[in-house]
């Protein structure tokens, strides 16, 4: 047996993925040890009630509700609380006291990031945050290091899993959303109250995160453009299908040349919105509460990162290797690394994005009305790829609602070429209100072209 | 503009990765510099011929033969010439002078990595080799840092981009090999001598690397079970697409308890082979000269990286971002972080491995046939899974050779549970010495479960 140097580590937190890396810190100490190259000794654990139940059995005389004195002395503290306070005191304070911090808490990093690494550079330690995107998967690194000399022009990742669970069961029962968010949520992958989840909160959070890394910029959270599932239907689930398309959840990290009002030379755009993905796309097989990310890079070509997205012990992979990170630094010496920001590239307003889309429509099924469409498409600089009608049947015993002359009603699937998103904004709204138009049904971005 | 600390790197080789190394070091000097915190200052590029053709013209004056005085005052070298000798020397070289290296060499790795990482823990220097194994995919920092607080369990990997171009079009098309390898060495996939490819060397070295990552132990390039492709043939690929199977030329790296010869604790098996993978799995999926990393491991599950093996600039990026590390490592300070090797672990041989196989038989087309081969099947300790009987259809005008009694020929494909390797190559061994069986067609181990 070595006689390795012991390293005084903290851990704030024993809820799933405290309790987790509690076990495997204190099962795994020896081969732990002898990967770091230090005695990484479990000095406590803060949490807000010694009697509350947990999943993992824990050592008593290890709990403490006092996490300041806790941090204290400790040489690497590990965050896994969540929510910004009391997270963000104590990870200042043991930035402060000289301790590198390992943390899972995206919501914290995507809005106080620039302050919590600028407080590390003061002092020359560093922040590991492995498990606070895309959970299990190693992303942090490979973008943060490996990808370093190379330039990022695209980022496609599902993010959530919770969200790909619930439209991935949509789309191979065709299914409601309703009933399979309940089983979600009875089986722990959706919180009681989902808000954070399916309107895309979480994935912005995570996407604020992958677009500062890879664009060495520091993206406030604000800059992410949002929009959930909520709205996506069974019907638009069917009908992506028939078109041989799937719709995931996307956070999308681009870079753009000579857009945005900022600057004439680069800009990057982050987006999380539901998005059609072609079924040959490697994220359109991505099933479940998994989580996948796609990299486009100009040396590297393609690159996709696969795997569990949650869960306890999954994520505690991700905290413990950074953790193992964290003290073979201390060994070693030196000052940590800190973020790679200094590209500064201004973000762009979701307006000044160019993608293709699919749009959906109800119109009256008579002569001309395509032709009036194609004109406000046209008129709108939206230039249409791919066109596709159907007459609609009325399965209701009702009488129609448009029963002047003889129009039906007729169901108009159009794809268009890339166009800029303000464009098609103010063109669907005159297709809104145009006298043919009974009603849009859908308008998508297709993504992963 | 930042007055960044300038680092002298020094690059050997301008092959098709090396000089796009140098293209893009010079092309994005500004971006590295503040990517890495430091200038990074092409100081020259060793090649053997100063007037050979290069695909990326590269400045006459940074160009020489005198490689050893080119390292010489280098903070970071950067080893892209390949091939044992000289590369190791000059290695050594700058390791003992205190540079940082940066190689792609996987088979130097394989074959002298303990003693050029040795070399490296002497001075406190640090070695990167993320391009040593499947090319532009970030997987050595992955397996180094991102899972070392994990226990990976199993890597199956597609770590051969010839082979795998080679085996995909023989699927898809159902052709023969000789064509495809002629027209992937016309395309520039393979070497006019494709020997390290189609016979496993390649994969082999890869293997033994990621072996040695995933399971902190020093894996010599001879404890890597070999086999190429050379024996799969066109029926082979047919046979196993009709069972809902692909062939790829995997890498395996398995972590075993309770087995091999000097530890009754835990030992390991790697080896490199043609194996059957079921259609579904996420490796099927992989096409063209495309590498895949799939992980299994304890805490994160199921990891998959996927993305080019080869390419000059896609490898380039691998070797850059190694260089943004090397130098802000240099910048930090700090010793280099060495191998982590303390597990130790025993290889275990060959006949030791357990995995499923399929094994196909032309056998007598007679009474009492399918017992006999179940007989020899049991008494070997093989259990059998599945059974497929399909009666031969004679294309030749030729009498049978076996033509006593009412004997035609049919053919056996036997699926079986997990079997030891030993027991399933004895049992081979005696179906094959029995009279009701004409000809052991081919026997493929199934990885992937």
């Amino acid at each position: 047996m070595i006689d390795y140097r012991r390293l005084r580590v903290a851990l704030l937190g024993a809820g799933a993925v405290g309790s987790q890396v509690a076990r495997l810190l204190i099962e795994h100490a020896d081969e732990l040890a002898d990967r770091s190259g230090a005695a990484l000794e479990l000095a406590g654990i803060a949490v807000r009630d010694v009697d509350a139940p947990r999943d993992v059995a824990l050592p008593r005389e290890l709990l403490t509700t006092d996490a300041e004195t806790l941090i204290l002395g400790s040489d690497i503290v590990i965050e896994l609380m969540g929510g910004i306070e009391p997270a963000r005191g104590y990870l200042l304070q043991a930035l402060n006291s000289g301790a590198d911090v390992v943390t899972a808490n995206k919501a914290l990093l995507a809005t106080h990031g620039a302050e919590i690494f600028d407080a590390a550079d003061q002092v020359g330690a560093s922040v590991y945050y492995e498990a606070a995107a895309a959970g299990a998967i190693p992303i942090i690194r490979p973008l943060r290091d490996s990808l370093a000399g190379d330039r990022v022009n695209r980022i496609i990742g599902i993010v959530n899993g919770t969200t790909n669970y619930i439209l991935d069961r949509m789309d191979i029962e065709g299914a409601d959303m309703a009933g399979i968010l309940a089983d979600a949520q009875r089986l722990g992958y959706a919180e009681a109250d989902p808000t954070a989840d399916v309107e895309g909160y979480d994935a912005a959070q995570k996407a604020a995160i992958l677009a500062s890394l890879a664009f060495h910029t520091t993206v406030p959270l604000e800059a992410v453009h949002r929009e959930g599932i909520t709205g996506v239907t069974r019907q638009m689930m069917d009908a992506a299908r028939h078109a041989g398309y799937v719709i995931k959840l996307v956070a999308v990290c681009e870079r753009m040349v000579g857009r945005g009002a900022a600057s004439d030379g680069e800009a990057i755009s982050v987006r999380v919105y539901p998005a059609l993905i072609r079924r040959d796309h490697p994220l359109a097989s991505v099933h479940g509460v998994n989580n996948a990310v796609f990299v486009q890079a100009e040396a590297a070509g393609n690159l996709m990162f696969y795997g569990a997205g949650a869960g306890g012990v999954q994520t505690a992979s991700a905290v413990l290797g950074d953790v193992v990170s964290a003290a073979r630094r201390h060994i070693a010496g030196g000052a940590g690394v800190g973020e790679s920001t200094r590209a500064n590239l201004p973000t762009v307003d979701i307006g000044q994005v160019v993608t293709r889309y699919q749009i959906t429509l109800e119109v009256d099924d008579r002569p001309g009305v395509l032709a009036r469409v194609a004109g406000i498409l046209s008129d709108g600089h939206v230039s249409i790829a791919t066109v596709e009608q159907t007459v609609q049947e009325h399965t209701t015993t009702e009488p129609s609602a448009h029963s002047a002359g003889d129009a039906g009603s007729a169901r108009l699937v159009i794809g268009t070429h890339k166009a800029l998103e303000q464009d098609l904004g103010e063109t669907v709204a005159r297709l809104a209100e145009d006298d043919v138009v009974e009603r849009v049904v859908s308008v998508l971005r297709v993504e992963g072209d």
